[in-house]
């Protein structure tokens, strides 16, 4: 039997990058966004072929990171999760948040593939809900046979409703959109609107009036919100 | 934007009591044996009820723990997974392994419930498959509706093959177990049976002469198996 250690040290794998730049905007779980782009650029001692061998025979992994803005910070042990309105208080262990004693993430994810870059190797991944320079920690194939459990339940959060309403782009915003689109960078349009549809909004603040910010890549979207609509006013470079 | 740090150090919140006193007859992988009870044990630090309430909104929990006997040991690039025969490596990235850059395991289990003994506070669970004494550094609710992912597949392991052949007991071994279930104790028949189901057997040797030895609780149990059953020989104190 190991004699238990109190503190373990671990180290980064690698790094997220993805075009969420900052905490607002981020979908509060990973699967949502299905069209944005995210990849985990390995740290070189960990930029061997062989390391991802075979990576592919999963068509999901579980990227394990770490919540680094929250590293050394205060935890406690009650916290309000969104979902549950923000004002529901629960148990830090009952939940996901990220403010946490030792603030790890875990989110599953869609592969793409692996791919070398400038002597990185790079893992594409879909649907990914994590901040651009998050350090990775490890990563796992999804196996369905023991994490996907057929009589798990639950009455946190058992389903997301995403919002329903049409979205517009103002002219300013289709422009931007088109013209990445045509140079073959991302299909900013749609990923604008996979990311609104989760409804980014602290739960607490549903005022139609407020202009919200958001960022993704190096854009500021400047969109507006109520129960008939949602409008991308403007997007410009941040 | 955060700047990537490159190594994190993280608190052991608690520790697994199981009946899993070495690493053969683990099961593989967490819900193969579901009358194992084992227990987290929080530290002190973590054992306000606080921190717990409202767990029970989710039927299951995440584990996470460290792999304690690999901490600050080699790890390979390439890994022999059982599963696959014991004989074809792939990439450690693509393979739940306990040797990994950081020897961090997640587990899926059932949740029984909290309780407080001498000031500790105890997380009861089910099929856990997690060595006694192990450290963990964190707990998350099972959420399905981002843990279960309906379009994943894997052909690591797309299905686990449990033995079927009648199990025999020797009728000292019958006695022991007799003995602790009127005595209230755990009901070791049944949990003998579930752990051999699992075949804890190295996938390169399959002997039908060989005695094996394995520990539950302080006990050492001799079995033998072929292809047409399985015969639990004695249960000894260890």
């Amino acid at each position: 039997m190991t004699q238990s250690l109190s503190s373990f040290s671990f180290k980064t794998i690698g790094v997220i990058k993805s075009p969420f730049q900052q905490k607002f905007g981020i979908p509060r779980q990973p699967g949502l966004t299905p069209e944005i782009k995210s990849s985990i650029v390995l740290e070189a001692e960990y930029s061997s072929d062989e390391i991802v061998d075979q990576l592919s025979l999963s068509s999901h992994i579980w990227i394990l990171f770490v919540f680094s803005e929250c590293y050394a910070k205060n935890w406690s042990p009650k916290v309000r999760p969104p979902r549950l309105g923000g004002n529901k208080k629960i148990g830090v262990f009952a939940s996901r948040s990220p403010f946490r004693p030792n603030p790890i993430g875990m989110s599953a994810v869609k592969l793409i593939g692996t791919r070398k870059q400038r002597g990185s190797l790079i893992i594409d991944v879909l649907a990914a809900d994590i901040l651009d320079g998050t350090p990775v920690i490890d990563i796992k194939p999804y196996i369905p046979y023991c994490d996907k459990l057929p009589d798990a339940s639950s009455q946190l959060a058992a389903s997301i409703s995403m919002l329903s309403q049409p979205i517009f782009f103002s002219s300013q915003a289709l422009q931007v959109c088109e013209q990445l689109l045509c140079s073959g960078a991302e299909n900013l349009r749609l990923e604008i609107e996979q990311v609104l549809r989760c409804d980014p909004r602290p739960a607490y603040q549903k005022d139609g009036q407020r202009i919200y910010g958001l960022s993704l890549y190096h854009w500021n979207i400047r969109w507006q919100i109520d129960t008939h609509r949602i409008d991308v006013l403007s997007i410009d470079p941040s």
